[in-house]
């Protein structure tokens, strides 16, 4: 495992979906920074689960137990720890998963890298319920960057191929038993010019590596992406242009990064999610007892579209990659001053 | 700049187009290890100019030169470094870039960045030159990967669009003075089931970091990608199977990786390469002095199509993170003992 | 604050003298360690206080609560945390200390460096008191060391320069309402040869590294130190010899580590502990707002000497670096099969 | 190995005492730094050999060429690279240290380590022309300090115990064919109160993680280091005062550094140096072959005594350290303003 992410701000995330608790804890946190609960746990709960009738319905308060860090809702300058409370955990019984691997999970993966040690109740450290601490942690770089003027946001582009009414086929997965996949797209505007550190830690770099850490995600692409490999330079390249002022370019298919380091215009990213792999459906496996195929059937209710949820935790990711980078230009003197 | 990649291996990559050098050094190396400097040679010609007729006609060796860590080409536990001196690099003049950046090359990003100070001539540390040491650090790890049976190798799937005839559209580019984008898949067979550090050092976090240290690159999918995000579940989920008693999957939708770990099946990704960003056509650029636009065309050779010379860079960049990751896994007792 | 250590194993500590917890992260370890928790307590119970007449004698059970990572008592590959609650800790006053920096402690530094935002409650995050999260991660590494054949111990040398009777100094500092200092020799043996990572990351570098977070501690020197100093190289180098097969060496002055790496002798050094700077005594401080100085009584028990207690932190320390140096060096394969 | 040191300054060295050359690349440098080549030089020639009658009489250059990083002696935000030549490399015989190591070096442990795959020649990457390296990196390091106000500076306090006339006893273990060892003091002033990331970055773990890079340190203690573990805290505890409206220490055993933050009063340290390992007189070692003892006398002409040139090594260190961490403390704008 490697939990861990970021150079002058350190994100440490730990839990298991049935273990005691779940939590993050972020190191290098300047002093003196409010924190707005009220806002946070308003952003929490945009992941949380059983908030609309596509997500599971199990009712989690999902309020993070700040442990240190903070005096009256202020950083201190020590590591910042908030933990949620893992409920009835030891309720189920996962003891049918260790023979047989659930498709699209890491249930086999993990059974083999941790020699049939791991957690697999409820997916363990895999499962998305990690994706609530990466949320806290995401949720505060936010509301740091939002007093710098930096503001992300994210939207569905697409669900199912559906770009007219994604929500259809959620419906549709929904009544066969299915589930299904989706296109977000993420943007982040503000950021000051300057902000990257490539080749290694450029934005893209950064935030595909912070992003990839939502279970679900399969890709991820800047600006027009995919698409300027169909394209001609004379189309792709952004032309540069003032704008009161300011040095703009007139389009953005470099989605504000040109060499790894932002160029003032919006950072607009997309990313793959996949279908949630837990389906009502029987699915084929396997028994590793038995070497053998067997049928599988995931009993209890899933999200059969974690899209809606995947937003924040997308935004969450975008948000620690951007406030670490940021830290680092900092460190330089590479940022100017009304943003110190 | 954090040119920096790598727990247990750190690549550090060094130079500017016209500095008195570049290079890399790898820090980590295990000794014993046995470099087939001809083979390398050949991995790096894949990538060097002047080798096909839709690149560059500038004529380098880009023979590496090794100051440190080989002892009659096997490594000595020592850091590995490696030069190509760069020749001419004082004869061209780029003044006339101070005041103008060129559209889609990192020259106005870098110039508030550096304030000022940046290597502007050829790009800098931005050039697509420095893939050449990524690819002597990637040529490395792809032979000490190969001792070990796990192959890395990539393919061109597009270029501006067409999969029948890629190369139509470089010529077709070359005859408007533009340039076009295109496409690659690597592909990585042999990877053992267990390799990868969820949440933040998987596979694809790492990978993917790797990749976009590549200049052109834009986009990056494992497996199916982003047409996971139009599939259902019972479509996207592949089975599991027994095939001569190994754990297999039926399809290979995941690429290879559930969860950031290895599967066992061949890992996958493709990579979305924007068009070269010098073409020959004029632009719209900008003068910093004036603060106003003005028109710029760049002179010289370019090449009208990166995507060609870009293979084995991206075998390079999963390559390094392959190897790291590889090395992580190690050190926990987490690989089965033929791969030690 | 940076307070995160290690590369294979990432150990975090967070927490203040009295937020609601203190507590540790360890990110890295192998699945399927069996964790002797009733070993892991009689360890933390060698710091805690009021275990002796020489300590303060606040009764804590400073009995860690496992949030994650383990499974039945093993390891499952997933970030282990445990914290510590603490008790009463919003029942004391500490709005004296906002004006006048107790001598000897981190109150001024801090003050500066979180711009009067730190958690003074106690100490904040420079307590005494987060040496319990390094304790229980410490204890962990030690288990898994000694399940190895390494075995970590450490012993008082002097207290107040007493060497024969060094509890006597204690009794003395008591009754003068005084603290004093004291050396503790730490010696590890059964480390294999080839642990160490020179120049940066060698024995040496990180014991010291490891050792210094342990608020009290001035200064480290390992084998013979700086008693070699004086010595002629006739002297202080140790003589090879063969014992039992075995490469040893005669003397020890080099501390079982040569070029950073071990020997395969035991690895031992000495660290000397400053007198605990809370003292009884009245002393000069200033006061921030009157910008003169003011004399302080600091009330309350004070440990007068801190030494017996700083032993397993000391040894705890030396645990976390040995532990991620042996894993570095096993993920090169340069360690022999047994230890794996 | 792991030659990589700093967080957001990265110091990578390289090369062996006799490989083609040595090297360090220095990332994350702020753009726009002048470099005073000349100061560089005078610098690198303190540490040189064959500068005074008690080093070797090998005469070298060590003059470093900068292959990258450095436009008209400005950094220019790429990575620094600069290398030294090594002359000869080839002329020497090493073959009998293949079978017998020399005692006090790091010929076995290297050896069992790098599994006979180690360059021996001349000591390779242990050897202590590895600190040529060092010094480059040191040096730029100590430029950028003293631009801010911050001057970093050391002295022999003793060699082989005598500190009235030290250099006395170099004399004497010249003529006996012997060497000896010494103490230095390092003093850095102007570091401004916050720089320190504590528990594990503090300036004393990362001032010792530094120093301990350089080959022949055995120990080292900050303020009064184990002077103050025979004090007691009355004596040892450094009173607030005022001076021209600065907070002050009346004393300074704490080294200026408190809780593992500067406190504005001098960072003092003392680094015991063991004598040359290298002596002309005969010792006793082992002949792995034939796994039994034998006698071995080192050839050529040794430094009787390495302490005079370890100078600027510890300065090195220590400038090296305090810089990087000036950099975290910037990022979360914990320094006044006209450090910027």
């Amino acid at each position: 495992m490697s939990s861990t992410f970021g150079k002058n701000i350190r994100i440490s995330i730990f839990g298991q979906s049935h273990s005691e608790a779940i939590g993050v804890t972020m190191d290098g946190l300047p002093a003196g920074i409010k924190i707005d609960q009220a806002k946070l746990q308003q952003f929490l709960e945009r992941r949380a689960p059983g908030k609309n009738k596509y997500a599971t319905q199990r009712k989690e308060a999902d309020k993070p137990e700040f442990l240190s860090g903070l005096v009256d809702d202020r950083t201190c300058g020590a590591p910042l720890t908030a933990i949620i409370r893992n409920k009835d955990q030891r309720s189920k019984d996962y003891d049918h998963l260790k023979d047989c691997p659930r498709p699209g999970h890491a249930d086999y993966t993990a059974h083999v890298k941790y020699k049939g040690f791991e957690d697999l109740r409820g997916g363990g450290h895999f499962s998305g319920r990690l994706t609530a601490p990466l949320c806290i942690a995401g949720g505060i770089c936010k509301q740091i960057l939002e007093q710098r003027g930096i503001h992300i946001q994210s939207e569905i582009v697409s669900i199912g191929g559906n770009e007219e009414h994604p929500y259809d086929e959620i419906e549709k997965a929904m009544k066969t038993l299915d589930s299904v996949g989706g296109i977000i797209e993420c943007t982040a505007t503000g950021i000051p010019v300057g902000i990257g550190e490539p080749m290694f830690d450029g934005l893209e770099n950064k935030i595909a590596q912070a992003v990839f850490a939502i279970p679900a995600v399969k890709g991820i692409e800047f600006g027009s992406g995919f698409e300027m490999a169909k394209m001609q330079g004379s189309e792709s390249n952004d032309c540069f242009t003032y704008i009161e002022d300011q040095v703009k370019t007139t389009t953005n298919n470099h989605g504000g990064i040109l060499g790894g380091i932002s160029s003032g215009m919006p950072v607009s990213f997309r990313v793959a999610i996949k279908p949630t792999p837990s389906i009502s459906k029987m699915q084929q496996s396997i028994s590793y007892e038995r070497k053998e195929e067997q049928e599988l059937t995931i009993k209890g209710r899933h999200d059969p579209c974690i899209v809606p949820r995947a937003l924040p935790c997308v935004e969450s990711a975008a948000a620690i990659a951007v406030y670490d980078l940021l830290l680092s230009a900092t460190a330089k003197g590479e940022i100017r001053e009304e943003y110190l």
